[in-house]
């Protein structure tokens, strides 16, 4: 297979304690609580978010609302962004793209986000959501993402 | 002014009980009522979807996730998109991208979606969530979003 | 009608010579007269751009490819975005996304952008491609983009 | 790392004379040879196309202008797509997004892509522009695209 993957480096965190940053800021989103999401694993440039299936966030099939998957695509990808940001910084989405490729269909749904390009304004970010059940992971939304560091907290 | 927006051509929806169609397939989407979004209006290939905030959808800086918005943003869309297509069918997100403009702050957010273009197969959508509250509407986010027509109803 | 476009504020233009530094920014532009792509009109936040038909530039179709329309769209934004911009900034492209809608077929193609959200560092626009040629316009591509100001002319 | 990318599941071509009907559908796309861009590698859902830089499609920095860039990846995605389509179709682009992550500088760029979701109807892309020079490669730009298939040639 020639089609190679982004070499993936290994970030260097600016935040030596970046790990307790992402908790404080992913325990600060009441989103997260709310919708039962929780933080899976987490490493500098990389952040794996699960979304249990919940009836009352369905669409009208029965599966989860795309909205509600790119909640937690979103919150993964402002994680793994964060997680390299410099300590006192704050994240703020700039935008982002969801392509859905399959339904929703699963007991929960990883969203697993990386960091491609990191830069001093703008954070550019992957992520992927599979639903998880019984027997194989199914892919069924990518989200590509800009994030943007603010250094002084203010939005 | 020179540029002029995309000439708002009069729809003319294929289901004449389009509006009875909207209505059951926003009903059968427990996600909305679970929010608190409300259909607001409707019109062939035209729907306003409102939000209200909600301190539990909240990101970390007390603003709507932005994937909260964005559940009603791809919910207007959808209807939108759903009120021109034929009776029966069933409406599918293949993609959107979200721009976000300004913090999403207010007690309720007006979701204005429309038809740019219909077609057999798919249908391209644009929509503004704008906070309303004291004072003049402020725009916070754009989508665009492709929607996609299923005939029998199976995903 | 009820879904309103974005209100179309009059921007005030930070540069009093914007339009000449569009107009030597357009210039310093080889794939512009290359292509033959004209500045047909300017405003404070507006820019309309007119592309030629060229066969050397079709796709499998005879039709403009893709990212030729792309090209005009990009830098109608980019002039667009650039109006609204302090003397001695340069601008740069972080994002769009392009939707296509129709083929591109007609001798030329207007590409109208305008700023919906200018900011200090990023600014959004919404840009459309419309086929001119004998009878009415004919919309065949739509982008949203986000640009970004650059202060000291280094990328 | 713990945030793996897509499984690349070998992709098993529908039509089994894909290579020729690719090498075919790009040759009828006189933008390519225009532009000097070759078919560099190919295999069922995968492409790597290659441009080479040319002052006269240069922006306003020197660099190769964005829509340039762009129009390779998206025939990039294109040809990866159109190699698992059954013999006889089309390939359309509906949509794409492109970042655009460092300054487009080197003396060619290569454009990978490959098929993340095929489908009966639209088939996902994704695809990375990166510069090849003195050195290691350098990442400069991503893509995703949603393609359809055209059964009966037609647009």
């Amino acid at each position: 297979m020639f089609v190679e993957e982004t070499a993936m480096t290994s970030f260097e965190p600016k935040n030596p304690d970046y790990a307790a940053a992402v908790a404080a800021i992913f325990a600060a989103q009441p989103a997260m609580s709310t919708l039962g999401i929780t933080l899976a694993r987490l490493a500098p440039g990389e952040c794996e978010l699960v979304l249990p299936f919940a009836a009352a966030m369905a669409q009208q099939n029965g599966f989860v609302h795309a909205g509600i998957l790119t909640t937690t695509l979103d919150s993964a990808c402002g994680m793994a962004a964060f997680s390299l940001m410099p300590a006192g910084a704050n994240v703020l989405t700039v935008e982002f793209k969801v392509n859905l490729l399959a339904p929703a269909v699963g007991a929960r749904f990883a969203c697993r986000a990386r960091v491609v390009k990191p830069g001093r304004t703008l954070t550019f970010c992957e992520a992927q959501a599979v639903a998880l059940g019984a027997g194989d992971e199914k892919l069924v939304a990518t989200m590509t993402a800009t994030m943007m560091t603010l250094r002084d907290r203010r939005i």
